[in-house]
C-alpha cells in the first residue's frame, strides 16, 4: 500500500509577507508627498494662497480695475482661490498636528473637484487679463495712461497661483483614479 | 511498488476561463466609450476638429486680427488643436476599420499629454480673446468699428472645441491612472 507521498507542488509563494491565497485586503491609498495631509501638500496650499492674495491685493489697489470686466473677474477668481487654498491649508495643518490621515476617497473627490473648479477659474482670469495687458502694452502702446506694471504683476501672480494648484489637482485626481 | 497516486490537492481554480496558476497575463485596459478607438472617442475628435476649424476660419477672415496678439494666438492655438484632433480622428477611423485596439499604455500616455497641452493652449487663447471681446463690446462700446460678432463667434467655437477635448483628456488620464 502506498503511503502519502510528498507531492512536488510548490507551496504558494509568500510575497511581501502575506499569503497570496488569502483574499486580497483593501489596499490603503498611498502616502504620496503633495497629497492632502502631507508637508508638501501644505506647502503647495500656502503657495497658492500667498500668490492668489498678492494678485488680489495688487489688482485691487489699481484705481481703474472696476472699469474692465476681466480685471473684476480676476479679483473674484483669485479671491475664491485664496479662500479655498486657505481653508485646505488650515485642514492640512490640523491633520499634521494631530497626525491624522486625510486619504479618504470622499474627501479626495471633494478636493479634486474643488481644485479643478478653482484652478480653471484662476487660469481663465489670468489668461483674460494677460490678453488685455498685452493688448494695452504691446498692441496699443498705452502704458503711459494705464497701470501696466500692476496689471502684469497681478496676472503673473495669478498664473503662479494656478501653477501651484495644478499639482494638487493632479495628485488628487490621480490617487482617486488609481485607488 | 507504488503507482503515481492522484494527490488530494484541488486543481487551481479556473476564473474567467484562465488558469490562475499560470503567470498573470498583462491585464488589458478596459474598453470605455470615449477612449481612443471607440465610436464615441471618434465623435469627440471630430467635434474638436470641426469647432476648432470653424473658430480658425472665422477669426482668420476678419481683417484686423493680426493687430491683436491674443487673436493671432487664437489662430495658432486652434490651428494646432485642429491638426492634433484630425490626426487622432484618422487614427481612430483606421483602428475602427481594422478593429484594432488602441488601449496601449504608451499610446494613452502620448494622447493624454497631447490632449493636456492642446486643451490648455486652446482654453488660454479662448479666455484671452473673451477678455478682449468683452472689453471692446461691454466696457468700451466700440463694436461699431470692430468685428465684435466674428470675434465672439470665434471665441465661442474655441470654447466648444475645448469642451470637447476635456473628456478625451480625462478619459485618457483616468485610464492611465487606473490601469
Amino acid at each position: 500500500m502506498s503511503r502519502p507521498a510528498v507531492h512536488p507542488v510548490e507551496p504558494p509563494p509568500f510575497i511581501d509577507g502575506r499569503n497570496d491565497a488569502a483574499p486580497p485586503r483593501r489596499v490603503r491609498m498611498k502616502d504620496v508627498q503633495g497629497m492632502p495631509g502631507t508637508p508638501t501638500g501644505l506647502a503647495l496650499r500656502l503657495c497658492q494662497f500667498i500668490f492668489a492674495l498678492i494678485s488680489l491685493a495688487v489688482m485691487a489697489t489699481t484705481s481703474d480695475f472696476p472699469d474692465v470686466t476681466a480685471f473684476r473677474y480676476l479679483v473674484a477668481a483669485v479671491g475664491l482661490q485664496s479662500l479655498w487654498s486657505l481653508s485646505l491649508a488650515m485642514i492640512d495643518i490640523h491633520a499634521l498636528c494631530v497626525k491624522r490621515s486625510l486619504r479618504n476617497p470622499a474627501l479626495i473627490t471633494t478636493y479634486a473637484i474643488g481644485d479643478g473648479i478653482t484652478s480653471t477659474l484662476t487660469f481663465a482670469a489670468a489668461c483674460a487679463c494677460a490678453g488685455i495687458t498685452v493688448l494695452i502694452s504691446n498692441d496699443l502702446n498705452k502704458c503711459d495712461v494705464n497701470h501696466c506694471k500692476r496689471f502684469m504683476s497681478a496676472t503673473a501672480m495669478a498664473f503662479i497661483s494656478w501653477f501651484a494648484v495644478s499639482p494638487s489637482f493632479f495628485f488628487n485626481f490621480w490617487s482617486l483614479a488609481s485607488r
